[in-house]
């Protein structure tokens, strides 16, 4: 191979990769999106390196968490449910409704970002995880999401 | 352009960057620092990739939250207050003060690292979301944070 | 130096560097490996840039917390316990034990990821901040933990 070619392997792979999409929710709840970062992560054709998944709102939020079972994920949203209750009697933060200031609480509670890393050019997710988007709001919302990837 | 100006353009811009600084705190509170960060973004001449933000204490933690409306951020860490509360009876670890142990769970309950895409040179934020610095201790401190961009 | 060794510089040391490994837990409680993950920063001879540390499961989880004292960890533990108490009467997704639901909540508390900025190739942790694995599950289990180092 000799030092020319040393000097350009990395020149063509070691790069970022970035795409934003939106996610449609149906009130609150939890929505998976593994599939459609598993894609990106695809097209950034990046062996090795990290995948940052980002949710770019502050009523909604990002969960990694068991998806084979549906009863898992919806005793998950009760206990958010539960332990930030709507109707809260000290909340001042009121004018956008009684889902608003529990949407920013159970955001707070969980995650904005999400860092998976890429080995061999797929993500390292254990057999259970499922990437899943965090709808805090009661109405459906058009999410935005950040991907990006960096790595070689 | 050429395989020359192909070789060279990735030298010249694939890289990382790393500041620290420090925030000071006025006691239990969250602080807006997203500017900060931005400049720090700016300054690393990116154009994408991602940056993180990283507290370097346990009893102070990172929230990305509504920046709008500051009641929102007083129900927020009143809701902390009252979920993790001081003088707690069957805590052990109180030789430090009634709002140690206290600071050290709602730091686990928030984040201490926060990783944002940067697309085009710009962190992809949402409209509303600041990044703050969470303070859990009643005292005013000098808080670390480190920040590092990798991208190209 | 010149242009021909600016040249050459960022090709040998701009990398991606990622370990997999197993940490055995002792059933719920939390278990340091900080220093594992410094090995893993050190043999990937990166000076600048970031580690991501990511656990491969949905009933263990991770957080940076106070290493000094173990009631500090006690203490977190133990709120843990009581914040998700095992047989919650309305739990439905019951059927892998008492402690599988409450297991998957304390982990969307906590963390999956966690991202440490790496300066003059040591990471940013703060002087009390330890990485710890936190196994919710009563019964021992072998824990996969992913660490990908990007940097320069």
């Amino acid at each position: 191979m000799g030092v020319g070619s040393l000097n350009f392997i990395p020149l063509i792979t070691m790069a970022s990769y970035s795409e934003q999409f939106t996610v449609r929710t149906y009130g609150k709840g939890t929505i998976e999106f593994t599939g459609e970062v598993a894609a990106i992560v695809s097209r950034a054709k990046i062996q090795s390196g990290i995948v940052t998944v980002f949710v770019q709102h502050t009523s909604a939020s990002l969960v990694i968490m068991e998806n084979a079972d549906p009863s898992a994920r919806r005793d998950l949203e009760m206990f958010f449910e539960k332990l930030v209750p709507e109707n809260t009697p000290w909340f001042i933060h009121t004018q956008e409704g009684p889902d608003d200031m529990p949407s920013h609480i159970r955001m707070a509670l969980t995650r904005t970002s999400e860092v998976i890393p890429i080995i061999a050019g797929q993500m390292t997710l254990g057999t259970w995880q499922g990437i899943l988007l965090f709808e805090h709001r009661r109405a459906p919302h058009t999410r935005r999401l950040a991907v990006s990837v960096v790595g070689d």
